[in-house]
């Protein structure tokens, strides 16, 4: 019997990560750490050192590449094929650190359950014949550490919040019958489809860890700021992570 | 000079607090405890231990009655003379222990940006005259302790999730262009006003407590049953609070 553990860590600063992500990290016989390529070697780096920092006692870490996902194709096949391959992977690692079974533990950006493929993948794990059960310790979003950095709250009084990506606001507009909108994984500014008269925005790149960046504003004010600082900030680091809030 | 620090402290579970939280705590150098009513005492007692289970330096703590809200007259009205009684009951506090300015920590449930008044009061003691700096330290929600214990995912493959009260769902039916709804401060199952054809409810209550009580399975089979068991869990504690994931 494999336990999995997939473990909320927060957005990039290790002090995010709550006493039971830290027990969970350290009650496991085996910790995953998936290499993402190069771009995201950072990413890597910052989880060796959560481990390095809270861990006290030896558990192995069983460091593997991701495999890359086919740019062609349809896209939600493709997804699925490449889950279906990393899904192999993980079961490779296990199979060959805990023949006789154990707990095993993932470090997952933010919080498991917000657009994160972990839980459709060790899914796939069970389904695959693995004997295998299946446990999340919450994490801090980067929705909340968005609103923490801007002090700002993510409702108006009683109101509700649409949570959606980049590309469905590029795709939809503005969605029906909401006044706040929290965007995450855009490719590009996906804003820029809006009318901006009366919207503002709360911007957060790199949230949480040392080159953060924060912008706000009235988005017809701070819009193309932003659009420029995001390409800037991509060449300078190699990659970029930002997350956005919008109320009209 | 007054720092207000808003510290997250997740759902209910000690082992949620994260090492930030757990450091603006002891960083401070006074803690606010407000008393809700008798129907949550359980609640100031969880702030309670918590506070002497992290705390590792002697922190002047403030237990004070928060004022009632009124129930005549217009809604938002109503909450806007409440917060600023509230805002008043905390400068009450804050300068009867700190004349002189110092670090003040108020332990706030989940995260502060998710239908939380916490930020909207500090903007009144600051508008009020008081030397303010806020800052937010975020904290687990009750939507990621829903999904953690469920082990399901929030969204679906890179589709959006509106985030919503029982008024608005029970107002206005399920919201345009989502298929995943998550439902907070419910007074009682708004989603009886909804076509139950096709639709998985994750539903929980008390949360990362130890009087946690989880259901699941599609609305049409399990619906009723919530409502039931709510009432019953209500009479039996006294108080309950839950949240459900709507997935169509
Ligand atoms: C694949 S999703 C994972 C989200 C994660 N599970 C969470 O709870 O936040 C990645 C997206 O999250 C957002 N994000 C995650 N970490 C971030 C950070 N440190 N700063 C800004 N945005 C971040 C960005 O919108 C990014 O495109
Ligand atoms: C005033 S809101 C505060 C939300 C909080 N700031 C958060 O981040 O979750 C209270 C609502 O949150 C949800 N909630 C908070 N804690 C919960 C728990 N332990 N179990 C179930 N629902 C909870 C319920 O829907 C409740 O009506």
């Amino acid at each position: 019997m494999i336990e999995l553990s997939l473990v909320g860590i927060g957005t990039g600063n290790p002090e995010h990560l709550t006493r039971a992500a830290i027990r969970a990290l350290n009650d496991a016989d085996l910790i995953l750490l998936p290499r993402k390529g190069s771009q995201k070697a950072e990413l890597l780096e910052l989880r060796r050192l959560v481990c390095a920092d809270i861990l006290t006692r030896p558990v192995t870490l069983a460091e593997f590449d991701l495999p890359v996902r086919s740019a062609s194709g349809e896209y939600l096949g493709g997804v699925r094929d490449w889950h279906a391959a990393i899904a192999q992977a993980w079961a490779a690692q296990i199979t060959a650190h805990l023949p006789q079974g154990g707990r095993v533990a993932l470090m997952v950006w933010g919080d498991p359950s917000l657009y994160d493929s972990s839980l459709r993948i060790a899914a796939r794990l069970g389904a695959g014949g693995m004997a295998l059960r299946v446990s999340v310790v919450p994490g801090i979003t980067s929705l909340s550490a968005l609103t923490a950095a801007h002090g700002v709250a993510l409702n108006t009084l009683g109101a509700p919040v649409m949570i959606t990506t980049g590309r469905q606001l590029r795709d939809g507009g503005w969605p029906a019958g909401v006044d706040s909108v929290a965007v995450m994984l855009d490719a590009g500014s996906a804003f820029e489809v809006l009318d901006a008269q009366g919207v503002h925005i709360w911007w957060g790149a790199y949230l949480s860890m040392p080159q953060q960046v924060l912008v706000a504003g009235p988005l017809a004010d701070v819009g193309a700021r932003i659009t420029a600082l995001r390409a800037d900030l991509r060449a300078e680091h190699g990659w970029i992570m930002d997350i956005y809030l919008l109320r009209r």
